[in-house]
């Protein structure tokens, strides 16, 4: 593995305050530096559902980071249309960092649409059925041809519940994928310039053909496929000994950061809150800490508490898009006929545009109507009340005041609606 | 009559420029001046449907007046709920002009669903099937209700392919409506303050009953039910005889402007336009001139030649949802497997913001994907375009050269795409 430790990351890590076990933080990318802890809205096929890019740039939102999903991505448009753009970013528009999901848990939420063997997973497509196979070095092809600032690892997720053979079993393969990732990941890397790499093994650039070339195979690669950085995955459910395991012998193979994944997926909170508790301190104290798919503003904040730097959570916008609005005081259902005359705004703490201008009358109308600018709204909105609370987050680490923000935000978010 | 010719119009109505029969123009209303010709983006149920205010705000789009529909907002969230808001613009967060249509033609539009009388029009709701009741009087009391800037009087219209039998009694109808609208009007008018007017015999406001009075009926209405101007609107299909009639009946009732409706609906373009070349120069020159439901970019510069001074169609809204982009050079549909790699944006020649950050090749991903964003983006181009156009109708006639623009839109219209 030493030649693997011997890189130069492509990310740096700078702690700058800590309270406890929370830290704020700076992860310099080639595309600026994201000030953690940090919420990332997700972006699974290339659009932040329901919401423009310039207003996650605004101040309102001021999205420092978001999310994009290898799976959804490699099926459509497919890997050709977004080469042929030059990459992800230039694709969809946005010129922010960016992370890369692998792919892994997407394809084990299929269920009993896949087949896991040692080599990858075989599936079918969730848009017209066709079977597909996607491999640590499959999904590690396709990010670098996505070329987002960070990238993840292939891994495979157990269910909350998984017994401890199971979830061993699981852990054991992941941590399998994780070197294949690793070592498919930096044979793009270290190719680097416009050299091509076949996935399987490398050939000087005179004689490769690149798998994933498109027919008008002259778009250049040179910005594609380095300066990323990886992650690897932390699994083994809830089994405390195997989650330990997971991280020593992941950080062994050495990433990037390290992400805990494999929560929020049925178990119970305290369960997830006692993971997140035993294993988020122990991963390198100068690597980030990645908690995926989680959770509520709320958890978000008991996770930092517990040493979290980063989240992704598709919460903000797919309640928006159900008409549930996050705020300071709980969550609000747009569809309940107490707000039928109810001329406040979402939050009346918030000062995003939407809560500035709209009433809860107005977009619970415009939700029972079935119009798109509910989504829009309540999308906004949460997204707004999910990234200032975040800043909210960094503010207090920095000044020292993180337990008197957390408690302040749990008082009132308990306290309801009068 | 002559008490109805002798108030005061809440608007007024300045020419500033003409070349041939068009006219750049000036509304003014309470709130703001209008530049004509106008472009007025259809806001049916209170949104501009995929479009936040906001972006209708920018100088990207720099709407001046929206639409909002009387039938479908009285129906939802109904009128009560409105008037808790304080009236539309409240409710809706709109700060800049609005004009209400009257319902007649969503109602005629219901077809089977509805039963014409003298009296009115029964109709069963398109929502939950309740049958209704919409009068000229009702139409006018929720207008009054809504506070739009300008109100529309409640017609009948009459297919494009009526005959002349149908289609004078249809203009009979609507000009004996127009008669009751505008009394109906004046009451609210008139009464002005915080009066309360039953629809039926205007009361002392001691013992009135406001028949649209909420639970909390506290509301004020004096901001609601004055400053409103009427327009009447001229019927008679494709029969220029009795369009001229209808024209001539309706002026004499004396309305702060004429609409001509009916058109668009069935006809064939060249009696649509030969309609309109025929009967807006006979619009009396010093009231705006309003062409009802029409159209493409391209119409709404014929019309302009032929005198028209505003227009609404939800072309640019519904057509975005459905992935159709106009443009400088004629429609262009995202789903054409042709841009499927093509990096330009939606029109090489608009300067919105989507044509400057987005592609084709994305958009295109975009609406095949089922996103929102598409749509949302499709619709911000399109008014943009519709809007953009109209912003170079004014200029071109201020200074002399709407011939000129024209003829050089219509060219580059039909050079079609590369």
């Amino acid at each position: 593995m030493s030649s693997l430790k011997s890189q130069v990351s492509s990310l740096s890590f700078e702690i700058v305050a800590c309270e406890g076990e929370a830290r704020a933080a700076l992860i310099s990318t080639r595309r600026g530096v994201i000030e953690t802890p940090v919420f990332m809205p997700v972006g699974t096929v290339g659009t932040v559902k329901g919401i423009r890019f310039e207003e996650l740039e605004s101040p309102d939102l001021g999205a420092q980071i978001i999310l994009g999903n290898t799976y959804h991505l490699w099926l459509r448009p497919g890997i050709e249309v977004i080469k042929a753009s030059g990459g992800l970013h230039k694709f969809i528009g946005w010129d922010r960092a960016m992370l890369t999901d692998s792919g892994g848990f997407q394809v084990w939420s299929l269920g009993k649409l896949r087949k896991i063997s040692e080599e990858g997973t075989e599936f079918r497509s969730h848009i017209d059925g066709a079977l597909c196979f996607l491999s640590p070095e499959i999904s590690m092809q396709v990010q670098a041809a996505l070329g987002a600032e960070i990238a993840m690892a292939f891994d495979e997720c157990a269910p909350g519940e998984a017994t401890h053979d199971d979830a061993r079993r699981s852990m054991e393969l992941t941590l399998r994928w994780a070197k294949r990732s690793k070592e498919a990941f930096e044979r793009y890397r270290t190719a680097g310039g416009s050299q091509r790499v076949d996935v399987e093994k490398p050939v000087p650039p005179e004689t490769a053909v690149d798998p994933l070339a498109t027919a008008s195979g002259s778009v250049p690669t040179s910005n594609l496929r380095h300066n990323q950085a990886l992650f690897g995955i932390i699994q083994g459910a809830s089994h405390l000994d195997l989650r330990r395991e997971s991280l020593e012998r992941t950080v062994e193979i050495n990433f990037d950061g390290y992400a805990i994944g494999g929560l929020s997926v049925g178990e119970a909170k305290p369960v997830m809150l006692e993971v997140i508790e035993d294993i988020a301190p122990r991963i390198p104290a100068d690597k980030p800490r990645y908690l995926m798919g989680v959770g509520t503003p709320q958890d978000l904040i008991e996770a930092v508490a517990r040493g979290v730097d980063m989240f992704d959570c598709v919460l903000p916008t797919r309640n928006g898009r159900t008409g549930q609005a996050f705020t300071s005081r709980g969550k609000l259902n747009v569809k309940n006929a107490r707000f039928t005359n109810d001329q406040r705004p979402l939050d009346e703490s918030c000062r995003c545009s939407v809560c500035r201008r709209h009433s809860r009358s107005f977009i619970r109308h415009l939700y029972l109507a079935g119009e798109m600018l509910a989504a829009i709204l309540l999308t906004h909105h949460n997204l707004a009340f999910f990234l200032d609370t975040m800043r909210g987050v960094r503010q207090a680490i920095r000044s020292g005041q993180f337990a008197k923000f957390r408690r302040e935000f749990t008082e009132q978010l308990s306290s309801g609606f009068e």
